[in-house]
């Protein structure tokens, strides 16, 4: 029984990694740590947990004394480095669902985040938790990580195509599309039911963080320097991120070479589902599933990749399942409900 | 290893129950049947299983030489019946989840439902299906009538109240409100998206057929004939049915001595949970929960209690699974996923 | 042309009545007031108005040195009292959209407000503005107390039985459900979107402060203590409330004859639709209609009311500018839009 | 007064199109035609509109013999143009809202469409309905081919930019949202509440016959030949589009210039606003605004427009009554409600 503990209960990557964690067979939560609600049961941030996780919550400190293989710290980018910091020099393993990790180094973070990174250290160790990418360094690695929601369906889209080196780099454009728990737990206007329900806009346009952390891992595939044009949207869903891509293949191609290219990347990869018909969000509703839709348009000559997850799961807590079962030796499967939640 | 099949794969039922039984570690899904879409792949027809349950559609007609331990019938009021007789002329145990098979009598079934019924002697083994009434029967039973998904909630949400003695019977009103996918898979006016979506209405007024399915349960209960007003409502949500529902105590008594019943009648029946808040639908979205609020007010001499339940799992293939493991002599809960899926 | 003051511009009642007083062609806008926003345009609070309303925002005291014929209170209650006294000193005509002035006294008042009232003097002339029940005395009033959204459609549903003696006093229960823009435009976790979307539940029960409201009025309307059992529901809609109302007639009647009875006494009432058919949500959305459905039960000898009303229209701002042209000597409908945005 | 027939009352264009003639004060509804609800009222077919719209649907051939001034066609595609031959040799004038007149020739029609075109004489006369482009020649049409919904969004998103020379003709990428209005009012699996709510999922890729409508105006205003990547997708909301679009400039532009370029261009367009925030779908929902956000992006050279319309009006019935106004002399917003219902 692999032992685990969760730091960050309130938000809905804590409660989400409770939920799948608890369902999964080899592993136990040995912890949940939450500063604010030290002392409250999860079930009483979380009611839909009531009657079966019957933790109490502990402060993070308390963690220092438990006997666990691993943390994950569901916790706010800039918050995370300082837990990261104390747990890495505690011994403990750690998957780190932040953003603190994600990028190749302390500069290219402050340029990005806006604020200085104090872990420095945690970059040389770090793997960038995409398993379809980084397999094998993640299971040995002491701290993973976990890639962020936009990005993980962005770099499943595009890296068949930039690995075969099909794409000219600096031409991708990625319309990406996500529910609200995308943007937390807290309330807040952007969040208010009324501001979203019924309605659709874009927002972030030209800056967003997730740029560089999709150009990063894409260049690294790519060899050469990659570009994209990010733009996040706002959908009124609750869960899912679709990404629609553009690309232009540097020389001439087919559809059938196109779709071949794709289901030979990820003929490995039990997550990673090829579609014949562009798929829709709740078709991975609760589950890990990346589905990737990939097209060629003989007419404009571009080739058009659909990727679609669930941003709490795949993009979030299942990926950082994924990781562990990994990094604790188990089936990458391991304890995964494999059905979607349709409808 | 128990074996089942399903009858009826096109609705939601039939992939709800598919969804629920895949996971199930103890059970194996050995057929599934459409006559509409034989030949098809089940995924073909619900795509979110793609990758997931390989199955080819069979003909109905194929399960009487499959060697399965019970048959799920996920088919229409009128429809079922007839693979009923079928099955259980031919030994099969059988867990209906159509309303052929739940009320008292072929009389009474034709006179809400307006059609004959041609199984009589089908009424004869049935039982209700509803574990915390009648779970010593079921244990035992050829044929278990599954509840329809409004009863479930009016009649857990009555149960203690009446097997107590403690209401008039005559004075029990129960306004519920259900999802969309209470009214199936087909598309008609009533569930095109703009006429649900931003929506909300009553409907079925005065006659809907669940009404006598309550009250002869909570008649049997109390011993005397209880007579229910009945309202259904269509919410904008695809899951779920919240009923409340309004009591008269015939004496005297307290919240705290009200509560305390509830929770005495439910001490051994691990999927009804004792709210202390009005719990809401996306608490127990996914999950068999059915979950209770029961309060008393002092000012209006009335009590009020609130129940949910997800209408497809708990108010269907929930309930019916649950049934499965008493009938196969498994635990109560055994390989249901006991978290909810909120958000 | 009518000139009109608006105070409290950031909240959905206030932006909803310069939706409708902009496009009431017999009345001006000359003032809208914020005090958390003075300086800014009203389109950067509510950028829907963009290129249409251009109004910059005013403190409410520059209110008293403007020639407005009307001034509408749209702030929460507790705060509306402070400016209606104001107002009211300076000589305006005030349509209060709080609950400070709904009640029958001060004291009533801080027993279900739980504050004191500091403008008792604000109830001798104050008018409740249901105008089917008070159009003549609203003619008249200096002081308008528009009434709560719930209560609207309580009221309305239940008046013509109240009126003509038909029910029993005890015997009446509403149960109520309503959009989020009832909930008001602040962020809260009750408000976020994944807290009300694909969601469901009631809340206040048994002390809300709208019970009370329809209370004195019903009994004002019967002669006689009338006590409703009163319990709202939160839909995932934006506008909205539905009532279903279940009452106990003293005496035999046809459904013939209630029909009869309502349609008599809303007569001469333009914004009252008497419908066969059970009314939903959007068949009155944006309007200021109230829609009632009303049938007789034979079988449990009970009657069964629906009234369905926008609430920020009908419920609140509609409302308001239907008793504003009544104050003014204008028709009762003039300047309102008649067609009901559906879908 | 102007009169006006609207022959196809079932769909939501027809009755948005009553909706808007309805508050216009200086129009008239003189007959509204089905042949399969002929007899009904249209308040039957859709309830919000009781009490309001008395007329009784008479079948299509009695409008021949009607004193009207302009006719619109609310019909599908392929029936219209029956229709349209047979008003236009009565001598009314026409204003189609289907896409049977909005290409070049019959030709093309039938490659896109797939079916041969019966009335090529009506391609001669035939206007594309889009004021912003074509306000002159609208005034004097006998028949308008009032747009899609789809190509409204590209085409004043895109026009500007092509106008001006800006952009590569070549490199122009739409990728769309839609509300699911603009799937029509039939029931079909694609707009049943499940498969659309908290939903979302591209379609119609590659071939959709809205692009070479965008192509053809876009070509006109290029004086070159235009092609786009046009990808509709499927938003869980009643109305709206939102369509981001993508280009590169052929030389250096600043972002002031190009939002200087817009301003400029809808200088005298009443119902296109220039927005400084990239705006939502609510902000123009029930109005005729089309709402324009146009930034670039220094790093990747791009130029990224954001389009908002609501589809029913701006791309249909609101669009279809700004046309009327052109071409019977009155003001281009004569009628219109000007401020969106938001929320």
């Amino acid at each position: 029984m692999i032992k685990t503990g969760i730091v960050g209960a309130t938000g809905y990557t804590g409660s989400e990694l409770v939920r799948l964690l608890y369902n999964h067979p080899e592993v136990s939560i040995e912890v949940i740590t939450s500063e604010s609600r030290t002392g409250d049961r999860f079930s009483d941030v979380h009611p839909h947990f009531s009657g079966v996780v019957m933790l109490e919550l502990e402060p993070a400190e308390a963690m220092l004394k438990k006997e666990v293989d691993l943390i994950f710290l569901a916790l706010p980018h800039g918050v995370s480095m300082r837990y990261a910091e104390k747990y890495r020099n505690a011994g403990f393993r750690v998957i780190d669902l932040s953003g603190d990790f994600r990028l190749s180094s302390p500069e290219i973070y402050q340029q990005w985040y806006g604020q200085a990174h104090t872990y420095s250290e945690g970059f040389e160790g770090a793997v960038y938790g995409l398993p379809e990418l980084h397999r094998e360094k993640i299971r040995k690695a002491g701290l993973v990580a976990n890639p962020g929601c936009y990005p993980t369906s962005a770099i499943l889209g595009l890296a068949p195509l930039l690995q075969a080196g099909l794409i000219a780099g600096g031409q991708v454009i990625v319309d990406s599309k996500s529910g609200v728990t995308g943007a937390g737990v807290k309330a807040k206007p952007g969040t208010h039911y009324s501001n979203v329900s019924d309605n659709f806009k874009a927002y972030g346009l030209k800056g967003h963080r997730h740029t560089i952390e999709i150009e990063e891992q894409l260049s690294g595939l790519a060899q050469e320097p990659v570009q994209i044009q990010f733009t996040p949207h706002l959908l009124p869903v609750d869960r899912g991120i679709l990404s629609t891509i553009y690309t232009q293949p540097k020389e001439k191609v087919t559809e059938k070479e196109v779709r071949a290219l794709y289901k030979s990347f990820y003929k490995t990869h039990p997550f990673v589902r090829m579609r014949d018909e562009p798929p829709a969000l709740k078709e991975v509703r609760g589950s890990n599933f990346c589905d990737l839709f990939v097209t060629y348009d003989e007419r404009t000559k571009r080739i058009i990749t659909i990727a679609v997850i669930d941003n709490l799961v795949k993009g979030a807590a299942g990926q950082a399942m994924q990781n562990m079962n990994l990094m604790m030796g188990l089936e990458e499967t391991a304890g995964f409900p494999m059905v979607p939640l349709n409808p």
